[in-house]
């Protein structure tokens, strides 16, 4: 399936889920399924969170989970619990985040003995008073080994975990997500309640190198005696109606404007402060505002962290630093004067990195150490369902982190790694980000109204598909209300994020595949016209062969349920084979078909072909099999690559399987093709309608390893991502667009046919 | 004469200056005599200093001077002002010091203009205010290059400018003069309202590397708002009261102890005021005492800049790090913070440098922009009679700067100038320290009834002889005082700096030369002799001879009213020509002279010998004149080097000019060298009983360069001071042990002879 095509726009807005979500929630928490008590904790979590999350009461069927892990970084100031939890029906778990206020530490010890009254644990968790408490077996492990750990693994495994801060820009936040390139040397700056600065020069090797005690603590524990701020966020919003030349002594203040001569502008903050001492001693406690000391005060930590560790990175030659603890919290005046500070002195040449997982090093790194295996595998996605906001603003968001069976890696034929970029778009233009998540509003109610034609009597932990269904529409579309507000919340913007987070809401309202009747009707449909067109096929004239298969692919392709303007066709019934095949077109900029054929026709007999495929029904059954087939026959080895979960009405690799055996009942070749291993399913990895090739599962990766020829289908994965993709290999990237923004990006009408060859 | 010699020690407490001179002064400041607008001022001065001078109301004669030049330092919290006096009397001038809150301006002004009202200005000072003020013409200078200059100056010129400071060791204070060693690269860190890093590699090259802007007016301005204190004093006395650990959170609060793994102690800060933010919000504002909280201020803000002072020198490669600015101003436990700041972080490769004259380097240099010259030529000496402390403490007090003629320069046949210290013993012994401050005390009387019986009738500006002395005792009697409470308020407690004191002190007091008429006497009384003594001698073989002009030297080498033990037999009218001969012991371990009689028995001649001389009388008539004779008639040229300002009975280079004359009206061969120019006198530059060769006149210098010989006669200059130097031609050092202290520390006894030979 094609996702998110349309042939127009509009906007709607989805109704408040904080109200709408909050009624559908109460008769679940009533309610007496198998996990009743993760639910209570994962409430008891939420409402000790500083940060409120807007999606907080929503229903949660998929959470029927037991804890496998906990851990937790008691800091100075906070303590951060990470905790793991494993479904009795899947492989993998998902890892879980929430803070305390270290002063609270009994509230904190209280929400873990509430996520430990019903399950066994194998967590490890800090401080005699746990143990005592819980009476639980407690490990001790190593801070700064934790927060490296942790970093590692984040900025190795998470999409977009890493950003860049400027509020000059109109994309304040610049995704670093060069996941694959060299991560070390990099210097973390971890400012809890004080501040630790450490080199990092492998994944054993480290060094304290410095640190400074004026960090989180000290701004906060002026603040608590100069204003009537009673916790971090009322002292951080204060701060935003400060300013800070009121209190501080500027270079012009002095010089009566800038000093050139040593490089200083007159704005630059002199003297922190600097203002108090010089007003009258009776004028100085009441002349000044606590905005304007709030301010102040934070320029100078951020300022003064940032010239430290800037000052380290320049001693020891080093040009990444991240900044990472709960001192930044996503707060744009902490990140911006970190960024200032570090560009400033760095005359540019370096940049300050923040990290979306900030405040968790600590604790994911600790959770790390019972299975070090998981730090190097990459096995787990960011599901932002639920999602936790860092502070007020949703600015570096983070949803829990899913562990599936696959070790990701990258795909072996993926030429230039360091520099993929799976994402064709860029949706940093506001128009475009408009247009996207318009086009996924609109198509919600359709997806609703699917899932509850389909999926009618599947009620999941008691509560009705109707309720479900309300429940996923609402939690979606106020993803998408946060996401027009501040487009880069969940990282970068794309096309693929929009349509997998749709998955994730659905999964998490239990949906777990809710085209599986609409792909199996299709899919039996396609079936009974196989045999004839595989007759047709080998009757005609080899050349004329290939072209009928180019054809086919692309009227195949036509049948989208994730593209708006196809779905209407559908709905209409206006769409056969034959009309789609007459609705394609075939531009000659697009079409380098005539290069693939004459290299088949001219005797090269590829060794392996790896075919990403695309939709259920006529798309695999009439567009990708009789192709494979062909390629079979010239003594290729074909490697079906299909989603291992399901997306929208994408085949996945368990269907496919299935759909070979029917095939081969009515195909001999294709039965002797299967049967002899010549012809193979493997799952991707993926339930997305994109295609990630740095996240390829290792199974598909052993697959691939020796293939000479990748073939990626549709508009999700050639086009909206892998559209600039290069291979080591020859590769051919066949799709229809059938999203207008797209094909006007790349030049394209609707219904263009797209074949693109590149030789190795 | 040889200073401070006694047979016994007493201790006689000082009458408090406070109290006695100021009754003294009264008469003075009601005369009219030509300067009194620079006693006002003076007044003006001292009135606005934040630091109460207990020397401030002594009568102050010698203070009859036209104020030459003003500069001004305006900082963001204070103005430093330095003012160049000149006597009309006199050729050089003196460097005077004070320093306004800034938000004091007016008063600033007010009190230039109080210098300004009787005097020509040749001044530069900076802002349109003071312009419009007095009309006075301003040259606005670059502060960075002021700042340089003026720390350049000190630090070449100064004695006892730099120290470090270390609270664990006995004497805090530890000076470094090496003034000859290489200055370049250092870094300087200025800690005004706002911090500036400067790399400093020449006299001519710098650059602004850093800064901050948390110094001065940072702490200042905390304070103002979070203590009851109103001023800089207030805050540091809070500050001595204060526990830092009840504010802020240390590596112990938070791990239970050391966390050695990355080499932090529990004692380290984690986090500055880490601990308030624990509290219950509203128990925070009324916990913390303002005395924990000033402590932990003063420690953050210095152990900021240290550490960001120590980054910077090992990005740039420097080990010198000088730190100036009023934010220091003397005070203990800041000055304690950076050092171990320092040491810390360079794990003790480098130590804090601290300048006695911190605050007013801007001005300093300011000053010397109008005569740049001044800044190479070493013509200025500190006089200590009137200091101004720099914070409650002595601690780095500082004198004025006295100018005259000369240029001084270190003395050409020094060997090892990097590494030569003139004085011999070490006074950080606090016994040594009250013996020798006890022993001058007890002198005192006896020095004040020389100048009276001397010097009756000698009233200046119209106060008596009688009320001068008075105060003179009184003066010098406090300062005595101030050294036995911190022995090192004046850099490094030597003998030699406290004779220097004792002369800056009876100069101050208008008594330019006690000992005149005493000198007179006994030049005049010696001369009768010296044509018998020349007959006896040249008749003598010249073995023998040789051997009488020895015993001649040493025994007119007793005749010392610098020496109490000598005093009393001379009181006594018990010491003669011939006892005293008797009584200078001969041990041979002192006696090197068959060596030097042997080289020149031998036939060895020497080119040109520089004696440096003592005291009139016989011994400079029967001591020196014929040992200078004999050395003539072998050939060599003959450079007598004596005191340019008179010291106690030491004989100056203009007596010592009249007695040649004299002499040679009695000897022919005295005449003829004399006439010939083989026979010369030069002023040394000094007005001290000891002899600091790191600062000999230009004149000595170019006199002295090629001279073979050297001769230093006297317990102050071969003794107190270069017992230990070292020359790249032959030396001869010849004393008699006058004091049991420095004798006992030696290794002799009372009244032995010392004759030293080195060869070159």
């Amino acid at each position: 399936m094609d996702p998110g095509s349309s042939s127009g726009s509009g906007s709607t807005s989805g109704a408040g889920a904080g109200t709408g979500s909050g009624d559908a929630a109460s008769p679940a928490q009533g309610s007496a399924h198998g996990s009743s008590s993760q639910l209570n904790t994962q409430g008891a979590a939420i409402s000790t969170r500083e940060d409120s999350q807007e999606t907080s009461d929503i229903l949660l069927p998929n959470q029927e989970e037991n804890i496998a892990q906990i851990a937790v970084d008691i800091g100075g100031s906070l303590a951060k619990v990470v905790w793991f939890t494993k479904s009795p029906e899947t492989v993998g778990g998902r890892l879980n985040f929430c803070k305390f206020e270290t002063v609270r530490i009994d509230d904190c010890i209280e929400f873990i003995a509430s996520l430990l009254r019903d399950n066994p644990l194998a967590g490890r968790v800090i401080k005699d008073k746990i143990r005592t408490r819980l009476g639980v077996q407690i490990q001790k492990e190593d801070e700064m080994e934790c927060l490296i750990n942790g970093l590692n693994f984040l900025v190795r495994q998470i999409d977009y975990e890493v950003f860049t801060y400027d509020e000059r820009r109109p994309e304040t936040m610049q995704f670093d997500n060069q996941r694959t390139s060299e991560l070390f040397p990099y210097l973390l700056v971890n400012i809890g309640s004080g501040v630790s600065i450490i080199k990092v020069t492998s994944d054993e090797t480290y060094e304290r190198i410095s640190g400074t005690s004026l960090g989180g603590g000290t701004l906060w524990g002026l603040l608590s005696l100069l204003t009537d701020a009673k916790d971090y966020d009322e002292m951080l919003e204060i701060s935003k109606m400060g300013d800070n030349k009121n209190v501080d002594m500027l270079v012009g203040d002095i010089y009566g404007g800038d000093y050139p001569k040593i490089g200083l502008k007159g704005t630059t903050i002199a003297s922190s402060f600097g203002k108090v001492f010089k007003t009258p001693a009776a004028e100085r406690k009441s002349k000044f505002k606590q905005e304007d000391i709030a301010v102040s005060l934070l320029y100078l930590v951020s300022n003064n962290i940032g010239q430290i560790a800037y000052l380290n990175a320049q001693a020891h030659g080093i040009r990444r630093i991240y900044f990472s603890g709960f001192f930044i919290r996503g707060h744009p005046i902490t990140m911006n004067t970190l960024s200032y500070a570090i560009s400033f002195w760095s005359k540019g040449k370096i940049k300050a990195l923040f990290l979306r997982h900030e405040g968790y090093l600590g604790a994911m790194g600790a959770f790390l150490r019972t299975t070090p295996a998981r730090a190097r595998l990459a096995s787990f996605t960011e599901n932002f369902s639920q999602t936790q906001k860092i502070s007020g603003s949703s600015i570096g968001a983070v949803g829990t982190l899913e562990e599936d069976a696959s070790d990701y890696c990258v795909f072996p034929l993926l030429r230039d790694p360091e520099t993929y970029s799976a994402d064709t778009s860029d949706l940093s233009d506001p128009v475009l980000q408009s247009y996207w998540i318009d086009l996924l509003d609109v198509n919600l109610e359709h997806l609703v109204n699917i899932a509850l034609k389909w999926q009618q009597g599947d009620a999941r932990g008691g509560i009705s598909v109707r309720e479900r269904a309300k429940t996923f529409e609402n939690m979606y579309r106020e993803h998408l209300k946060v996401l027009r507000k501040e487009p880069n919340a969940y990282g970068a913007l794309t096309v693929r994020g929009l349509l997998n987070l749709r998955e994730q809401c659905l999964r998490e309202m239990g949906f777990m595949d809710v085209f599986r009747g609409v792909k199996q009707d299709e899919n039996n449909a396609a079936m009974q016209g196989l045999e004839i067109l595989l007759a047709k096929l080998d009757a005609m004239p080899i050349s004329d062969r290939l072209d009928a298969m180019l054809e086919n692919m692309l009227a195949g392709n036509m049948y989208d349920w994730g593209s708006t303007a196809v779905q209407e066709m559908l709905k209409r019934g206006e769409l056969d084979f034959r009309t789609a095949k007459a609705k394609v077109g075939r531009p000659a900029k697009f079409n380098h078909f005539p290069q693939l054929k004459a290299k088949l026709l001219g005797g090269h007999v590829y060794k392996k072909a790896v075919i990403f495929v695309d939709n259920s029904g006529a798309d695999i059954i009439f567009g990708i099999l009789p192709f494979a087939r062909f390629l079979l026959s010239t003594g290729t080895t074909v490697v079906l690559a299909a989603n291992t979960h399901p997306a929208v009405n994408d085949i996945t690799a368990t269907e496919l399987r299935e759909i070979l055996v029917q095939a081969g009942s009515k195909d001999a070749a294709i039965a002797s093709h299967v049967s002899s291993g010549r012809l193979v399913v493997v799952g991707t990895g993926s339930g997305s309608p994109c295609l990630d090739l740095t996240r390829a599962s290792r199974d598909l990766a052993t697959h691939a390893a020796d293939a000479d020829l990748v073939v990626i289908e549709g508009m999700g994965r050639a086009i909206h991502t892998n559209y600039a993709a290069k291979f080591v290999v020859d590769a051919v990237k066949v799709a229809v667009f059938k999203n207008p923004q797209v094909a006007a990006e790349l030049g394209a009408d609707m219904y263009d046919g797209m074949c693109l060859f590149a030789p190795a």
